[in-house]
């Protein structure tokens, strides 16, 4: 496991019970409070789960499987710290928006297989997280990925653990389709700093933000259309069942995006990866986003005052 | 002087050193500090003067002319409070946006001036404002408002107190140049927190909020040309204008647009009054603007954390 957030945290404490897990972290004492105290998940699993934990990668063993579990903006130098490591193992991914893939190719030759998790939790601590929202993860091989049973064996050790996943030949429609979810739910909550509430199906009145969730949705279709790209699910039907389970949920489950989130805690967003990768797919496919290339500017410039480098570019990159 | 915020205190500080000078407060202790102690002005001017102050209407006595100087948001209240009183009176509107003329309408039916000010200050206390920016105000007759001479004495009487104005025929092109530079200015930096920097004037990447603020303004530019008006000077060149002058007084002068300290205060915008205006008259002139009303639904949803009431449509109302 590389990265030991929220998601990590999930993966890594469910697998711990069925299989030997190494967690890379980037801090010593992370890794120390996990190999002396084990992982304990609380919410819709309790458990403590027995893992290995290691702030150099060279102090891994070869490994068959690489969970990457960083936020979208640490994937480089994630990667680049595994770079020339176990050479047989696949890498999963499983950040948000587009482009992970592509650069876990730049660090290795690795067989990809790309995630897109609906899973969420809280961290609580090094060594604690909660488990929220036990959605499932869908799975399916990157380009010359591995072989369909390769898939079909993570997704069942994931089930085995006690996760929800679903292997898929393609799994970039449900990627789109989070993307467009992501693209138009994030950058909203990071500019009105509103969780994902209420607000985002109200359609009656002209101000109402359910109509601008629809545009930027029907944008982000559009786009899908112009790249060839069938959408797995609907992204309002998407909107609606988040917004209806953070109600059914009555705040037990804080449903701040994670962009939310990231703008709260001044840490660079992933408006690169989602945004921006949405808006330049619409310029490669010719299709005009002006709603989402709003959103970009808007988020970048909101980020600015935090985010201490100007902007790199690494997103823009990722198809170049 | 109805209302002492920055502007109208500014407005009654340089006023009351030449005429007799009634500021009608909200506050009884405010009224109290101004007659006791006077009016202090700093900043580009330096003196105190002696105003007369009362929170009651009724202890007002009667009036030749009334400025306007509350917010958007409470003109309808404060113009409540003057129904019936000098029937005989000028009333001169000074608010952002478009449709104050026709709150003050409702309440009697004195003729108007519409003004449009471009100085700028900081209330310190209830009786002290600094001068920051002695930049014009515009005023011209409102419909069938008073004569080009009662304007023009209007317009006399603030240069001869000290401050910069002048007199028009038709305030509107002056309106709405101001009223696409603030739709623009205002609800960009209201979502990004960010003061008119720098940021504002960026075009050479994709993510340069000066991209967007182009787009805004070309979008606010069809409307006035639906609506067929002229335009009385060019709102990007504000736009470069104001950033450039906030550089040069290198921050001395606090140059938060006034959504923005709304935002930080937790105040309701006057975001009704600006975009919601603009989108309205858009709507009314079949000229699309996608991009205000995107900015209008982020702003309204981003205030109603601290807006108490649903939004109530007072400025759609104004039109109707």
């Amino acid at each position: 496991m590389v990265g030991a957030g929220a998601i990590g945290s999930l993966f890594a404490g469910h697998l711990g019970r069925k299989t030997e897990v190494w967690i890379l972290t980037r801090r010593d004492e992370h890794a120390r409070a996990l190999r002396t105290g084990g992982l304990r998940v609380s919410g819709k699993a309790e458990f403590v789960a027995q893992v290995m934990a290691t702030a150099d990668p060279k102090g891994l063993p070869v490994f068959d499987l690489a969970i990457v579990c960083t936020k979208a903006t640490d994937l480089d130098e994630a990667m680049a710290r595994l770079g020339g490591l176990a050479p047989e193992a696949v890498i999963m991914t499983t950040q948000n928006g587009l482009g992970a893939e592509d650069i876990v190719r730049r660090h290795g030759s690795w067989p990809v297989i790309s995630a897109v998790t609906f899973m969420s939790g809280t961290r609580h601590s090094d060594s604690h997280v909660e488990y929220e929202l036990d959605a499932p993860t869908w799975l399916g091989p990157w380009e010359h990925g591995p072989s369909r049973e390769t898939v079909m064996a993570v997704s069942d050790l994931l089930v085995d653990a006690g996760l929800r996943a679903q292997a898929m030949d393609d799994v970039r429609p449900a990627q789109w389709s989070k993307l467009i979810f992501n693209a138009t739910v994030n950058s909203i909550s990071a500019l009105t700093e509103l969780p994902h509430d209420h607000h985002f199906r109200e359609e009656g009145e002209l101000w109402g933000l359910g109509n601008l969730v629809r545009k930027l949705m029907e944008e982000g279709r559009a786009v899908a259309r112009g790249a060839g790209m069938p959408l797995y699910e609907d992204p309002w039907e998407m909107n609606l069942h988040a917004v209806r389970r953070g109600e059914t949920d009555g705040g037990a489950y804080g449903h701040n995006p994670s962009m939310l989130d990231d703008v709260l805690a001044r840490r660079p967003t992933e408006v690169d990866f989602i945004t921006g990768q949405l808006v330049q797919a619409g310029i490669r496919h010719g299709v005009e986003v002006p709603l989402h290339l709003a959103m970009y500017q808007l988020v970048k410039a909101k980020e600015s005052t935090w985010v201490p480098c100007p902007p790199d570019g690494r997103a823009a990159d990722v198809d170049s």
